[in-house]
């Protein structure tokens, strides 16, 4: 099996379910009751917070465990926007966000907020200039993915960062499901106040997240009831998923240091050898993209036949972000980018681990220029 | 080991971690993917939520899978108050629900909503007058447990079910947290539109549970996003989490039928030597409670102390409610009760499974009045 959809989700670390499973079975107590036991579960939640915390470089009260990457979206933009609503009505993001983002926002200008998203290059890139523009006195936020999920494009987080801590009081929310264990982060130095992570985009458990809110930082749960997570998200805490979550991010985190050059080669092998195919073009920006994501589109040729003529020869790609996978029709990113409707209805996207080999570039590229012009072949 | 604390949180089946280790292993990819790998895993979903559907004796696509009890009842309770708000903006609920649903309606009530809090009886029982009398034409919502978490009392679900069939424009939704696998459940008999399921409360996982959402009721979600559940909760689903929340449930329903008289058995013992204690008041009422849950309080010691003191003779029980528990001070349950100050400052929860034995009960209760007596000699 060549598994490249690891955008999608990822298989579960080995050690990641071992922790789960010796969690689950010895420290089952709800950390919450007063008893030893509760004590003992209490202890390891406190100690893989803690461990996340200093991965993140960050204080253990500036994470708040979720289920998953959508409910940090939904958390950071509507708890941001209810909270702050007194202040202003004003909100800022891109017109390529995942669609937890995106859909948050339309939800949020059925409620009498106005937001602004931000357009992209044929890159997939926000631009500076069109920031600072939209900037307004009742803005209360600013939120935008950092590795975009369908074409891999990397937003220039840091400098937007740099511009926003000139407006102090603009939160400044990143999604960064995708980016995490691929590319760098530096929560602290770049001024973000509000970041999503998720674990099973890094070998973690589905049902487990994380949102970063920086000390100082209010907002409106979504989740009343129990004290949980500093009132942010009742709920009793997950805590075999959580420790399994450390497990996850540290080892990404490793895997990133180590491997980060074969992932490159791996990437390097798919980007060469798809401009040589007849009929392919890349999506994915060469420059200021990320390591694991290239996103290509096959002239006349529906991506769901592609995928399943690989599917066959047991090689795992996708269309485009799975959560909108069953939509059909052109994707709502390419054509942001202004790839037009053609290229925007025939993309497939690969996206590999650290696990994926040069070997296995080079026979899913032969696959699918066979198959490709197996297709052309039928269709003349 | 004497595990008693069983409200709070329940130990995992073998059967339930067998099942997640293997979904995780082998059926690891996103169900929204388009590839035969997504393609399996989405039948395993399917699979379970037809599974959990025919155990509920409902359909598939009124089972919302959801990360637990404290989601299932923000998504009910606020997502009905605004999906209907143009029709009404009153909403009746008890003044003894969990913290997950009592701050719900808090929060809705700062947001222009008026909410009922029906009073309770010494047994912490409704009463169905006081229900007729509250319901006004601009009534969208009744919400309540079924089975309390503190005291165990049963509300009489399936009358108030026989009312509200006379207001078909009213939505009924039950917290039935602490009552599955404990009591019987009619969902579609007694006339309810939405029913909160957490797993780890029957031995399945943290981080899983379900809302039931009867076929045509409609809600404001509170994740937006992907098209998942129906598009009522967004998010990549716990397929691991679901499949072992399917088996939790039809195991614990199993038990149910098979250690029904064993657990009453238990029960038993406790009511009938906790009030041979001295000092020793029973907060739980005899008729009308689960079988599950015994609540006392035992005059002029704190409840922490004689955890503490239980603690160490390895037999594990609770004050209240495990999302509460830290807050300290007394029960708002047993006040609503009007049970008095110093009874609901001193209460002590035993809540047992089906695996809880008569010999466990019998040797808590030794234990228990053992220490009793030291403290009150130390006291005197």
């Amino acid at each position: 099996m060549i598994y490249l959809d690891n955008s999608a989700t990822t298989k579960p670390y080995k050690e990641v379910l071992d922790t789960f499973i010796t969690v689950s079975q010895k420290y089952f107590a709800n950390p919450s009751s007063l008893h030893s036991k509760g004590g003992e579960a209490e202890k390891l939640l406190i100690a893989a917070r803690k461990s996340i915390a200093d991965l993140l470089a960050v204080t253990s009260s500036e994470i708040v465990f979720t289920s998953g990457g959508t409910e940090g979206n939904n958390i950071a933009i509507k708890g941001i926007a209810y909270q702050h609503q007194n202040r202003g009505k004003h909100l800022i993001t891109t017109a390529v966000e995942h669609a937890s983002s995106y859909e948050s926002f339309q939800y949020l200008e059925t409620q009498g907020f106005e937001v602004t998203y931000l357009p992209v290059n044929e890159a997939g890139m926000t631009s500076l200039e069109d920031l600072k523009r939209a900037l307004r006195p009742d803005t209360v936020l600013v939120s935008m993915l950092h590795v975009n999920n369908e074409t891999g494009t990397i937003q220039p987080i840091k400098e937007i960062g740099e511009i926003l801590k000139d407006h102090k009081k603009i939160f400044f929310h990143v999604d960064n499901v995708q980016g995490i264990g691929k590319v760098p982060l530096q929560l602290r130095e770049w001024g973000i106040d509000l970041c999503t992570l998720s674990a099973h985009k890094i070998h973690g458990l589905k049902g487990t997240g994380l949102l970063y809110v920086k000390n100082g930082v209010t907002l409106s749960a979504l989740f009343t009831g129990g004290e949980q997570e500093y009132r942010k998200r009742a709920g009793t805490e997950n805590v075999a998923g959580i420790a399994s979550m450390a497990k996850a991010l540290r080892l990404t985190l490793d895997e990133m240091r180590i491997k980060k050059e074969k992932m490159l080669a791996v990437k390097q092998v798919f980007t060469e050898g798809l401009k040589k195919i007849e009929s392919v073009e890349l999506n994915t920006p060469e420059n200021y993209s990320a390591p694991h994501i290239v996103n290509f589109s096959v002239e006349g040729i529906k991506p769901e036949v592609l995928i399943h003529a690989l599917d066959k020869r047991d090689i795992f790609v996708s269309t485009r972000s799975a959560c909108s996978s069953k939509q059909g029709g052109a994707s709502r990113i390419l054509l942001e980018m202004g790839l037009g409707e053609q290229r925007a209805s025939t993309a497939i996207r690969i996206s590999t681990s650290y696990d994926n080999t040069v070997e296995e570039a080079k026979s899913t590229l032969i696959a699918l220029e066979e198959e490709i012009l197996n297709f052309k072949k039928v269709m003349r």
